[in-house]
């Protein structure tokens, strides 16, 4: 375990802190405009602290890493979401594999963990989207969106591609919010749909019982099997050659 | 067979039964509003009746089971339909179940109880739902939802995730019901693709015909032919030593 | 080959074109609400006609066949579709399996066929649901699906599960026209998914190479090279022993 | 490498540029109604130059193939790109296929190949729909699409199928753009799913470790292994024979 892997195991949990800090300190004063000062002041100090704190891990990471170049390289995800401060949140994700203890087997794992990231996913979209459009379009004229509940209430429909159209973006960036969303919403759709599809195959050819495709481990029994047998000749090779004399 | 399963064999049909009754207690004075006394005191003493019949039955299973703390650990379910009483209507998925005589072998079982709980869940949820969001939204300023009518094609058109937008919650209790109908919406997709897909992908591996895994059982009896093989060159090793003397 | 499949091989032609018959006379009066009589007076003819045919067409079926009862409940869809005329364009799907000579291999014809009849029947939902729209819609108050035209647009807004909601149904025949078509938007969806999924699963294991499974052909020619050996031991034996006096 | 295979690849890269600046040439009048005199007949000689060049190539592509009728027919589709010249862009997917080195394994191989063609036909589509849409619609009474920016924002809520009902197409000419937008977007969806199941499929039965199937490869070096047994059996059958006399 290197420099950098240590680093990154000792800050895991401040930052996964920082970025929940971040995440509240955004959203509250969009949530209750109503809040006023001090609060406005000590909410953006909040932001720009955790800010910071990303930056100056990344660096220490960048620092740490033996390969620099394939350091930036690997982590552009890291650099867009430190440029891109909405994308912080992404870092919450990182909470969802708590929720992973639950699986066991190696295929129910597999599935398990797409489903708990698709399921903690779609949850922090939906509330990141809804803080979005609500801080995009309150105030603007013929703006639907009007608060943060029927911002929420917008992301819900359009994450879910029902769009009834009674709340719907006006503005440039609530409009790009909504594809977001709406890609998400579609990618969403997928992994329900791929991963019960991925089950029910699974399951299917289970439950075909004595129609089970032979396993590897079957077949290189057999393979020892005959190998055996091969000594065994090579062994009575010898004494009937002595019985031959 | 335990007590707590002598009881939930016995017990089975009489809830069914109360859930039915409790759904009919529930639906008739909301799609019929103009119902009056005495009619109206009647159907809530039925729902608070069958509620506490479902109450009692959950006590009953509590003291029943050997494992209280595991019992009430594995039912949690049973208690939210107990204390969220619009999720009664659950138990009557049980009815499903009936309908899963048609499917024989082993594969297709599986495909036809998940199309069974699909469907039948669905025509459920239409319906409850429909139930819901004209319960709160009839009579709200500027709702589209006027009456179970509506309330039904807003179900329809929000669980196939059309969503026109000519009918659409107007309240906070519609519009949750809204987000689980759309959920819902979203995984009937799913359950309804997946089907297809594994159907689809076994049929086509069995039509891949020559090309078909090689079975356990196959490899299996190959083995065993090795074995016997082994066997008769143990037996001659004897004689031939023999002769060779 | 019995009287009831003579019968079916010989009247299937006429049964096509008489649906074709039947569907042309229900379309045009309400594409051109303008055509007058005489024409009105025969179209209404021909639809009568054709729907006598086809109700012939099922008793001589029905007489025609050994087991009566069996044929019956084996039938239900074909008398469902006798007595819910709208329904009578199904049998146009008939026309769909002409498409369906295109495919070669065992497992692209499976799925040729489920793409065949998947598009064909989009296409020929699309064009009745737009009749029965329009048919249902035309000349009521506040109705948006004004014309033929405006009711193809509303249909395939509505397959898609796109619904802008700049046409929708207010009558209760076109929203049960709409649900039946939000159904079926929701069937086609899962039935692309489920075959390219289809596809692309037998594809990536095709293109695994090596991985490929071990094939039932494969192992049975290993057992032969196995039982040849062991008749070749049993044939060693006679000698060995001559030798061994 | 015939004379046809070598035209083809000495014109792609020419073909490829005047694609995109057939692209171009029709996109800027439409994104920016105002550019006016001289740009507005240079960029309509650039497409007329341009599909004139498509013309060309296709009757010298047609001229140097061997088997003149078998070529027609195989390129039908060039031939409807030729004189649809709205299909012009498809051409550019060539481009998506620059994207294809990252991927590696056979399997992988396959679906980074469906992802890249979904991912880069998505894109492509919803430029040309919105360069389209724009182009039926404006300045149309009623539309609701009024410029580049509403068709683009329209051209996205109609493929992801959200459909808020904002911006609708009322020409014929849009709702015919439409319809295709609406299939491709039912497509895409297919096509996420689809790749997703594969890749959850293969990774499932994968992580499944011991219960992987025997693969040819294993099952071939067994029969190898049982074919030596049977040359060394053959072999000593030799000797013993001697000894025996």
């Amino acid at each position: 375990m290197n420099g950098l892997q240590q680093w990154e195991a000792q800050s895991e949990r401040t930052l996964t802190v920082a970025a929940l800090a971040f995440l509240g300190a955004l959203a509250v004063p969009i949530i209750w405009p109503a809040v006023g000062e001090p609060w406005v002041g000590v909410l953006a100090a909040v932001v720009v602290l955790t800010w910071l704190m990303f930056g100056v891990d990344y660096v220490i990471r960048l620092w740490l890493s033996e390969d620099r170049r394939g350091f930036f390289l690997h982590n552009l995800v890291d650099l867009a979401v430190l440029l891109l401060p909405m994308l912080q949140p992404l870092r919450l994700l990182r909470l969802v594999t708590l929720l992973s203890v639950l699986n066991r087997t190696g295929s129910s794992r597999l599935r398990g963990r797409v489903v708990t990231y698709a399921v903690g996913g779609t949850g922090l979209l939906t509330f990141c989207g809804a803080l979005a459009i609500t801080d995009a379009e309150r105030g603007v004229d013929g703006a639907t969106v009007t608060g943060f509940g029927s911002g929420l209430w917008w992301a819900i429909t359009t994450l879910t591609t029902v769009g009834y159209g009674d709340t719907y973006p006006v503005t440039v960036t609530g409009r790009l919010v909504a594809a977001v969303l709406m890609v998400a919403g579609i990618a969403l759709l997928g992994i329900v749909t791929a991963t019960l599809a991925s089950w029910l195959v699974e399951r299917v050819s289970e439950s075909a019982g004595a129609e089970q495709a032979a396993t590897r481990s079957q077949v290189d029994a057999l393979a020892a099997e005959v190998r055996g047998l091969r000594r065994e000749l090579a062994a009575r090779d010898g004494r009937t050659d002595d019985s031959g004399t």
